[in-house]
C-alpha cells in the first residue's frame, strides 16, 4: 500500500499545482521554488492523536484539514498569503490506503481553496499514533509593516475576528483560517500587532502583550461569544471565550481611527469586534468586571 | 518545564542566527525570510522512536543530529546550500528539560556547522513516542542545471561519494551529510542526476533510473564498502552495500570526461567512486556478477 499511497499523493498534490511555477515538486529530494522579491513567511505546526484530535470521534478528512488550517491561521496572523506546503505523516501500521487518502483529502481540499501548492512531504508508517504535520510558506510584501506579535502600540484598539469559546464542540476542527481577512486588510490598513488565538484568547493576548511590552484592557461584555456557548450562563460564556482555546481567530491591534475606517468598509470579509485597548506595560492584562472596574486577568488555556 | 524549554530554545537558536538577516524569527506566528533571487529548495524529514532510532541505545544528541542531518543530505542532493530550518518536536511526557535540551543540542551543533539558521518550530508534549522532524530550506542558484533525480542521461557515469553498507552499526546516526561536496561540485562541474542514498543504494538507484527513464549497470567490485563491513565475507559486503540503507551518500551521474576532471581536482572534499554507467531504459537495473556478466539487480532496502 505504501507505493499506492505515494502514487496517489503525487497524482493528487499535482492537482494543486497552479501555474505559479514550482520548478521541481514531489518526487525529488526537495522541491524548488523560484526566487521572489517578496519575503517568505514560514511556519510549522503538527497535530497528534490524543492531543489535538481523537480518531475515534473525528473524521480523518477533518483531522487532515485541521493540520493545514492551523498553519494557515499562522500565515494569516503574519499578514501573508500562503503559497507552498510540505506535509509530514506518521501513519499507524493499521492505517489503510483509503484512510490515508481520506486524511490527505481534507488537506488537499483546503490547500486548493487557498491556492496552496503541496510541494513535498515525508510519509512514514510506524508503531505509534497518528501524527499529521505541515510546514507552510507564504509571501509577504517587503513593504508591509506591522502584522507582528511585538508591534502593538499604547492606545491601539484590540480587534478580534469572529467569536470565541466552545471550540471543543467542533469548531477546533472546522474553523475557517482567516486568510481572506488578513489579505484584505494587509494591503489597505495600518495594522500594528497581529497574532492568532490558538492557545486561548487570554493566553495569546498575554503573549502579544509580553512581546510588545504593553498592557491590555479588555471590556468583558464586548468579547464576541460563539454560537456554541450562546445558551450558557453569562460567566460560562465569558470563561469559555477567554480560556477554551483553539478558536483560531485573529487578534489585531491598530489605531482607533483605522478601525473606524475598517468598520465602514463593506469589503471586509468577516465580523471584527473592538474588545479593548492597549495600555502601558505596568498595567498588565486586565478585564472589566460587571461594574466596569478593571481587575487583573489571569490567562489560562486548554491543556492538550 | 515547557516554559523553560521554550526560553532555552529561543536563546540557543538565536545563537545560530548569523547576519544574513532573518527579519522575524522565533516567537512570532511564523518566521520571515527576505526575498532572494536564488531559488528556494525545501525538504522535510521526520524521524520517530522505534522506526529510525532507539532511545534506549542512541544518545539524544545523536538522535537530534540525525533529524537535521537527513534533511541536510536531501539539500545536498539538490545541489543547494542550506539556509533556514524549522523544527518539530513531539516529546513524551516523561522527557525532562535536560533531555529536551540534549536532543536540540545535537541539532543546533550541526546547524551551526552548516550555517543553518533555525527560525521556528513547534514543540508539543504528548502521550506517544519521541518524534523529531525538521523542514529545511536552501538556496540554489537559478542558473544551476541538473542535480535532479530525473536528469540522468544515457552513457553518464554513476558516481557515489563515500562508502556503503553496515550503517546500522552507527553510521546511520553519525554520518556526515555531503553538503560540502555538493557545494563544491555544483558551481564547477556539469552534474546531471543527483540523489542521496537514504533507503539503500539499490532502491535509490531504482528511483533515479525510473525518474530519469534510464537503466543502470553497476560493477559489483567497484562499489566502495564501508569499514564496518570490511572484515565480512565478500557476498555479505556486497549485499550490505546494496541493501542496508541509510548510508546518506550522494549518487551522481555525469559525463565520463567530467568525472575525469573531478578526479584530477585536489579540492574535492571526499572520496568519489565510479561504480557503473547509465544505460538505455529497456536494460533496467543490472549488476555484474563475478564473471563480469550482467544480471538483473532486484532492489531492496532496510525496512524500518
Amino acid at each position: 500500500m505504501e507505493h499506492d499511497f505515494h502514487k496517489w499523493l503525487r497524482d493528487h498534490s499535482s492537482l494543486n499545482k497552479p501555474n505559479e511555477g514550482v520548478l521541481v515538486g514531489i518526487g525529488d529530494d526537495g522541491a524548488i521554488i523560484p526566487g521572489s522579491r517578496a519575503d517568505t513567511v514560514i511556519t510549522t505546526d503538527t497535530i497528534a492523536e490524543g492531543t489535538h484530535f481523537d480518531t475515534s470521534v473525528h473524521s480523518l478528512e477533518l483531522i487532515g484539514r485541521k493540520a493545514l488550517a492551523v498553519n494557515l491561521s499562522d500565515i494569516a496572523a503574519m499578514g501573508a498569503s500562503p503559497t507552498h506546503a510540505v506535509l509530514t505523516l506518521l501513519l499507524p501500521h493499521h492505517f489503510s490506503l483509503a484512510e490515508a487518502q481520506q486524511l490527505c483529502s481534507g488537506m488537499f481540499e483546503l490547500a486548493a481553496e487557498h491556492g496552496v501548492t503541496i510541494v513535498g512531504g515525508d510519509t512514514n508508517r510506524w508503531s505509534g499514533k497518528l501524527v499529521v504535520g505541515a510546514t507552510l510558506m507564504g509571501q509577504r510584501p517587503t513593504s508591509l509593516s506591522g502584522w507582528l506579535i511585538n508591534a502593538a502600540e499604547t492606545s491601539d484598539r484590540v480587534i478580534v475576528s469572529g467569536s470565541f469559546g466552545g471550540s471543543l464542540q467542533g469548531h477546533h476542527l472546522s474553523f475557517e483560517p482567516r486568510i481572506k481577512l488578513a489579505n484584505y486588510l494587509a494591503g489597505r490598513y495600518e495594522i500594528h500587532a497581529a497574532t492568532d488565538a490558538s492557545d486561548s484568547l487570554s493566553l495569546d493576548l498575554q503573549l502579544l502583550a509580553r512581546a510588545s511590552k504593553v498592557g491590555v484592557d479588555l471590556i468583558a461584555e464586548k468579547i464576541p461569544i460563539s454560537d456554541a456557548l450562546k445558551t450558557a450562563a453569562a460567566q460560562t460564556q465569558l470563561d469559555g471565550a477567554l480560556y477554551d482555546g483553539e478558536d483560531f481567530e485573529l487578534i489585531l491591534t491598530m489605531p482607533a481611527d483605522v478601525f473606524e475606517q475598517i468598520k465602514a468598509d463593506p469589503g471586509v470579509p468577516c465580523q471584527l469586534t473592538d474588545i479593548g485597548k492597549i495600555t502601558p506595560p505596568q498595567q498588565g492584562l486586565r478585564i472589566s468586571d460587571s461594574q466596569g472596574a478593571f481587575k487583573a486577568l489571569i490567562p489560562r488555556g486548554y491543556v492538550h
